[in-house]
C-alpha cells in the first residue's frame, strides 16, 4: 500500500466515522486502517445484528418453547453466535489500542456476557445430561448484547438518559414509597378494626402488606374504583383519604417522575449531541490535515479538486459524477479549485444530506405517439388529472368507499360495489401515469403513490383471488382484502394540511421510535426470561370448545373462584415467550397481578418492579422524548437552524419550481443545474426538455428528519463555525456502555 | 379631599394596582378613586368569594339534595347571591368609564348569567307551584360567576391557556379520532364475522358504533386485557392488532396530547407574564409622575422620602419604622434623601417581599434565672439539644414509633407505649423550648415547629379523652387520634436533604395547584349538574345491612346481571352532588361508565365528552404546569434570575449568619442591621445581645415562591431594566374574560 494510498484511506475512515458519529480511537497503523474498514463494513455491521437477532430468537425454541427444539440444537445454535460475537470482538481488538481496550467497560460487559453464556450453556448441558434440574439463567444477559455489541448508539444513550436519571428518580421514588407507606398506615388504623368486607368477602385493609400493594396497584388505576368500594360505602367520609391519595400520588407524583425524567434527558441529550459535533469537527480536521497542502507563501493549507473527488469516491463508491460536482459546486462557491479547512469540514454534512437525482425526461407516451399525446382531447384529460377537483372527487369516492366497507359484505350489492370502487381506484393510478411522467410518479420519496398503487393492486389481486376461491373460503385472505380495503381510508388524511402537519410529525418521530422498540425488546426480554421461571405452567390456557374440567380455574385449583380465572384470563401467562410479551404489555397498560395468586406473594415484587422500570421510567423516556420532539419541531423556528451548508445551496439554487404533483408535499428544495445538462443528459432538446432543465436536485435532509438531525442543527449555530478545537475533545468516549455502574 | 391627599390615594392605588397585576382602567376622579379603593378592599373581596360559595353550595340542598331544604329557602338565598353579584357589577361599572364596561366581555358575562338565572328562578318556581315537571338548568352557569366575578385571574389565565390550546388540540384529536375509526373498521371486519363471544356471552365486535365506544375505552385503559381476550383466545396473530393499536394511539397520541397542551402552555405562559411585567412598570411610572418634583435645574425628576413614607404608609398602614427604613435604604442606597424613577419603580416589587422582623432577645429563662440557665447542667443541655445527634435521636424514636403504631393497638404493651412515646415528644418539645427563645421557635416560618407542637398536644389531648372515655368506644376520636400519630412520621422527611428539596418544591407549587382545584371544580359542577338531570335516581345504593331483593342489582332491573351491579358500585350515582364529585373523580382515573346500562346508549357522550374535557385536557394542562414548575426550580440558574433589588439587599447586608437552629432550612437571607438597633432595642445590652445584633431581617421572598414569580423574574431579567416604556401597553387587557368566544 502506498503512502498516498494509505493517508487516503484514514482520511475515509475520519469522515465516515464523523458522517455517522463513530467514536472509536483506532491505531493509525495501515493495517488497523484496513481492518477499521472492514470492521465497519456494512456487511459485517448487519452479520452482527443476524447473529444477535437468532441469539435472542433462541427463545422461542428453548423450553418454555413456541416451538420445541432439541436442547442440541439449541445450544449449536447459541455456540455459533458468541462464537461470532468471539470473532468481532477480537477484531475489534486488533483495531483499538490494548490500553482503551481494556479501560472501554462495553468491551469488558460483552467478554463477561460471552463467558457467562458458555459457562451457564456447559453447566446446563452437563445437569441436563444428568437427568438434574437446571436453569438457563445465562438467558437473562442476551439483551445486553443488543445494548453493547452492536452499532446501537442510539439505544446506548437511551440506556445512558436513564442512568443519569436515576438518582433523582430514585429520590423522588423513595419520598413517593414513604408517602404510600404513610398513607397505607392511616388505612390500617382508620379501615381494619371496621371489620369491612371487600367484593369477594375477604377482609378489607387489615394486613399492611397487602394494602401497601393493593394502594400501589391504586397507583397503576387496575383497582380504580374497587380498592376505594367497602369504605364508600360504609361512609362518605373515608373518600376524603382516597382523593387525597389519589391526588398526591396519582397526579402529582406520577407528574413529578415524568417532569424529572423529562428535565433530565433534556440536559443530557443537549451535552452529548454538543459534544458529538465538537468530536465531527475533530474528526474532520484531522483528515483535512492528511489532504492539506500548502498554497502559496504563507498561504492557508487547502485541499484540491482532485484529492478531493478521490476522497468522495472512496467514501461514496457509486456517487454519480453529477452530485460530486453540485457538491464540489457548494464548498468551493468561488470556483478556486480549491477549498480550504472551513469548507472541507462541512464535507461530513453535506453527505449526510440525502440528493435525490430526477432527471426530467418526456413521457414515453409523448415519444411513441407525439401527436396523440398532444390532441385536445389527452390535453384536457392531462389538465383534469392535475386539477384540484380531481384529489377532491376521489376523497369523496373515498369517504363513499368507507361507508360501504362498514356495511354487511355479505350483501350482493355491497360486494358488487367494491369491485365498482377497484375500478375506479386503477382507474385514478392510470390516469396518473398517463398525465405524469411515469418515473417521476414512482420517485422514491413519493410515499403517498407508493402507498395506493401497493394497496390498489394488491386488493385487486387479493379479491381476485378470493372470489375465484370462493367456495373455499379462505380467511386469511379475506382478511388482508380487508385490511387493504380499510388502509385506502388513511390517504383521506394527506388531504387536509394540519393533519399532514401532525403526520410529518410523527414520520420524523418514527425512526427514535425504533429506538425504543429495541429499548423495550431489551427490558420486556429480560423480565420474560424471569417471568418464565417464575410463572411457567402454572396458567394453563384450554382451547374455547375443550371439554376438560380444568378450563375454568385455568387448570390450578389455585385459581377456583378468582376474578383472573373469571374474567377468562387464562391466556395471559408465562407459558412461552410470546405470551410473556403480550402479558408484559398489558402490564405496561394496567398493571394486574392475577399471577400473585398460583405463587407466593413476593411474587408481587416481580409486577411493582416491572412497573417501576417500564411505566415509571421508559414511558416517562419515551414521553419525554415526545415531548422534546414536538417542542424542536413546533416552536424552534427553522430558519435560525438552517446550516451555513443549505444556505450556500439556496444562494446556488438557480431556480426553484415546485412540482404541480399533488401528491408531493415533502419537497424542501429543489436544485435546477442547467450547468450539469450537457454532461448527464443523453436526450435530445425536446419542447418539454426546453421548459424544464433536464436535470433536477431535490434536497431532503435526512439529518432533519430526526430530532437529533434538529437538535445537531441547534448547537452547530451555538458552536461558532471558524471555532475549531486542534486538541481531541476531552470527554471523547461516548461509546461507554450502560452498565459500567451496574 | 385636597388635591395632594388625591394625588397619594390615586398614587397608592397605582402601586397597589402593580403589586397585586391588577389590570382595571378607572376614572382618574377623586371619587371614583375612593371607590376603586373600596372595592379592591380585602373586605369586600372576601365577601364576593362568600356569595359564591353559598350559591355553589346550594346544589347540596337542591333536589337531588344531600340535604333537603324547601325550595323558598334555596329560592331566597340563591336571589340574596344573585343581588349580591349584581350590586358588586353596579359598584364595578361606577369604577369604569362606560365604554371600557361593555367592552369586556367578562362583565357580559356576569350580566347574562345573573339575567339568565333569574329568568330560571321565575320559570322554575311558577312551573313547580302549578305542579309542572321543571329543571333548574341555569345550574350549569354558576361556576361562571366563579370564573368571571372574583378577582380570580389565575383560573381565567388557565381556562384562557385551554382555549389557546384548544384549536392545535382539535387537530390532533381529529386525527386521533381518525385512527380510532380506522382501527375500529378493521376490527368489525377481522373479527366481527367470526361469531367471537365475550365474556358475557354477548357477541364481540360485530356493531360499528360499539366497537369504536369500546376502542376509545381502551385508550383510557379501563377495559385493557378484558377487550382484547376473546381476539387473543381465538388467535396470538390477532394480538398485533391491540399492540398496533396501543402503541399508536394509547402512548403516541396520549403524549401528542400532552406535548400540544404543554406548548401552548409555555408559549402563552411567557406572554402573559412578559405583558404582566410591562403593565406593572407603566403603573409604577404613573405613581411616579403623580409624586415626582424637579430636582435642580435640568434635574431628573425625584420622589422625596417625606413622600415616599407618606405613601408607604398608605399601602400598607401596619408597616414598621424599621421596615420602612430598611426599604428606603435599599431603594435610596446612597442616602441622597430623594429616588429617581428608576428606584421608585421597583417599589412594587419590594413591597412583595416578605421581611418577617424577628428581635433577638435572651431566652426568657435567661431573664428570670440567670444564674440557673448559665449553669453548667444547662449549658450541657442546651448543647445536647443543638447537637445533630438529637435530632437523629429523635429520627430513629419516630422509626420505632412507626412499627408500634403498625402493631395492633389493643395489646397492652402497644397502648401503653404510646403513652411512652407521647412523653418523649412531649420532652423533645420542652427540651427544645428551653434551648431556644420561645418567639424565635413558634416564628411565623418555622413551618415544622408548628407542626410538630399542634400533633402532639392534639394528638396528647385526643389519647387523654380517649382513655376517659373508653368504655363509650367514640371512633370519630380514635380515627383522629391514630392518624395524628402517624402524621408524625411525615418529620422524618424533613431530615434528608434531598426529600426536603422536593417537599421545597411541592411546597412552592402548592398555591398554583389550589387554582388548579377551582378550575376542576368549575368543570366537575358542570358535569355533576349535567350528570344529576341525566341519571338521578336511575342507580339505588342501600345500606349494607338491607335486606331488599332490590339491592343487588342497585335497584334498577336493567342492571340485573351486570360487572357494575355485581362490583357492587350502587353508591357510583348521580343522586347527589357529592356522589356525583365521587363518581366524575372515578371517571377521571380510570374512565368506566356502568351508567350507559340504565339509560340510552348515547349517554356514552356524556362520558366521552368528560373524558376529553378532564382527562385528555385539564390533567394535561396540570401536568404540563408541574412540568414547567419542575423545570423552572431545577433547571433555571437562581442567581441570573435575582432581581437587582435583591442584588442591592445582599450589598447592605452587613452580616449574614446562618441560625444554628436545626429546623430552619428555609431562610433564604438574613440581614442584619446594625443602624437599626438604637431605633428599636429597648433590651440592655446583655451578653447574648452583644454576640448577635439585636434586630434582624429575613427575606424570604414570597413571590419567588410561586412559579410565576420565578418566571416574572425571568422576563424582568430580559427586560431592561432602565427602558421604561411610557405609553401605555397595547394589549393590556387581561381580564378578558375565558367565554368571550363561547
Amino acid at each position: 500500500m502506498t503512502e498516498v494510498c494509505y493517508k487516503f484511506d484514514l482520511a475515509t475512515v475520519y469522515v465516515s466515522d464523523a458522517q455517522y458519529n463513530r467514536n472509536s480511537v483506532f491505531d493509525t497503523s495501515p493495517q488497523t486502517v484496513r481492518l477499521y474498514l472492514l470492521y465497519n463494513h456494512w456487511f459485517m455491521q448487519t452479520l452482527v445484528y443476524v447473529f444477535i437477532i437468532v441469539n435472542l430468537a433462541l427463545a422461542l425454541f428453548e423450553d418454555p418453547a413456541v416451538v420445541p427444539l432439541p436442547i442440541w440444537a439449541t445450544s449449536t445454535t447459541e455456540i455459533i453466535c458468541l462464537s461470532a460475537f468471539t470473532v468481532r470482538m477480537i477484531h475489534y481488538a486488533k483495531i483499538i489500542p490494548k490500553d482503551k481496550f481494556w479501560k472501554d467497560p462495553k468491551n469488558i460487559c460483552i467478554i463477561v456476557v460471552i463467558t457467562l453464556s458458555f459457562i451457564d450453556l456447559t453447566i446446563y448441558g452437563a445437569l441436563k445430561s444428568t437427568g438434574y434440574f437446571a436453569i438457563r439463567w445465562s438467558r437473562v444477559l442476551r439483551p445486553l448484547l443488543l445494548v453493547n455489541v452492536t452499532e446501537g448508539r442510539q439505544l446506548r444513550r437511551a440506556f445512558r438518559s436513564i442512568r443519569n436519571a436515576l438518582p433523582q428518580i430514585a429520590y423522588v421514588f423513595l419520598l413517593f414509597m414513604f408517602s404510600v407507606l404513610v398513607f397505607s398506615l392511616v388505612a390500617l388504623k382508620l379501615f381494619g378494626k371496621r371489620g369491612l368486607l371487600t367484593i369477594d368477602g375477604s377482609p378489607y385493609f387489615t394486613d399492611y402488606v397487602d394494602i401497601v400493594f393493593d394502594l400501589y396497584v391504586l397507583v397503576t388505576t387496575a383497582n380504580s374504583p374497587d380498592v376505594m368500594m367497602p369504605a364508600y360505602n360504609y361512609s362518605d367520609s373515608f373518600t376524603i383519604f382516597f382523593i387525597l391519595y389519589i391526588v398526591i400520588n396519582i397526579y402529582t407524583f406520577m407528574s413529578f417522575f415524568l417532569a424529572v425524567v423529562y428535565s433530565n434527558y433534556k440536559k443530557h441529550l443537549k451535552e452529548e449531541v454538543r459534544q458529538l459535533v465538537k468530536a465531527r469537527r475533530f474528526k474532520m480536521c484531522r483528515a483535512f490535515s492528511l489532504l492539506q497542502e500548502a498554497r502559496g507563501e504563507g498561504g492557508e493549507p487547502v485541499v484540491t479538486q482532485a484529492k478531493w473527488n478521490h476522497l468522495v469516491k472512496l467514501i461514496k463508491p457509486n456517487i454519480s459524477i453529477a452530485h460530486r460536482e453540485l457538491l464540489w459546486s457548494v464548498l468551493d462557491d468561488q470556483n478556486k479549485g480549491h477549498i480550504g479547512k472551513f469548507a472541507f469540514v462541512q464535507l461530513a454534512d453535506l453527505l449526510s444530506i440525502q440528493v435525490i437525482t430526477v432527471k426530467s425526461q418526456p413521457h414515453p407516451i409523448h415519444i411513441c405517439f407525439p401527436s396523440m399525446y398532444n390532441s385536445p382531447v389527452s390535453r384536457f384529460i392531462r389538465y383534469v388529472v392535475h386539477h384540484r377537483m380531481f384529489v377532491h372527487v376521489y376523497d369523496l369516492i373515498i369517504l363513499v368507499n368507507a361507508v360501504f366497507i362498514g356495511l354487511d359484505e355479505e350483501n350482493p350489492v355491497v360486494s358488487n360495489a367494491e369491485w365498482g370502487f377497484l375500478v375506479l381506484y386503477m382507474l385514478e393510478i392510470i390516469l396518473k401515469l398517463y398525465a405524469t411522467e411515469p418515473r417521476a410518479f414512482f420517485a422514491r420519496h413519493h410515499f403517498w403513490n407508493w402507498f395506493d398503487t401497493i394497496i390498489i393492486v394488491s386488493a385487486l389481486f387479493g379479491t381476485i383471488i378470493n372470489s375465484a376461491l370462493k367456495h373455499c373460503k379462505c380467511r386469511q385472505i379475506l382478511d388482508i382484502v380487508f385490511i387493504l380495503r380499510v388502509l385506502r381510508l388513511i390517504r383521506l388524511v394527506d388531504t387536509i394540511k394540519r393533519f399532514r402537519a401532525i403526520i410529518n410529525t410523527l414520520i420524523k418521530i418514527g425512526p427514535t421510535i425504533l429506538t425504543f422498540g429495541q429499548l423495550i425488546v431489551v427490558v420486556y426480554y429480560i423480565f420474560a426470561m424471569v417471568g418464565m421461571e417464575l410463572f411457567k405452567g402454572k396458567v394453563q390456557f384450554f382451547e374455547p370448545n375443550s371439554t376438560s374440567p380444568d378450563q375454568e380455574y385455568c387448570g390450578n385449583p389455585l385459581l377456583k373462584g378468582t376474578t383472573f380465572a373469571k374474567l377468562n384470563y387464562c391466556k395471559n401467562n408465562f407459558n412461552n415467550v410470546v405470551s410473556s410479551f403480550i402479558v408484559l404489555l398489558e402490564l405496561t397498560v394496567v398493571n394486574q397481578c392475577g399471577f400473585t395468586a398460583v405463587t407466593h406473594i413476593s411474587a408481587r415484587i416481580f409486577f411493582i418492579f416491572f412497573h417501576i422500570v417500564v411505566v415509571i421510567i421508559i414511558i416517562n423516556i419515551f414521553v419525554a422524548f415526545i415531548l422534546e420532539a414536538f417542542l424542536v419541531e413546533y416552536t424552534v423556528d427553522k430558519s435560525d437552524l438552517q446550516t451555513s451548508l443549505e444556505k450556500k445551496i439556496e444562494e446556488l439554487e438557480l431556480n426553484v419550481q415546485h412540482f404541480m404533483d399533488a401528491y408531493q408535499h415533502s419537497i424542501l428544495v429543489l436544485l435546477i443545474l442547467d450547468a450539469m445538462e450537457s454532461n448527464d443528459n443523453e436526450l435530445g432538446p425536446s419542447e418539454a426538455a426546453k421548459q424544464k432543465p433536464s436535470l433536477m436536485f431535490k434536497i431532503a435532509s435526512r439529518r432533519s428528519r430526526t430530532v437529533d438531525g434538529l437538535l445537531q442543527r441547534m448547537f452547530e449555530t451555538e458552536i461558532h463555525p471558524e471555532d475549531f478545537e486542534e486538541e481531541e475533545p476531552e470527554n471523547i468516549n461516548f461509546s461507554n456502555p450502560v452498565f459500567d455502574s451496574v
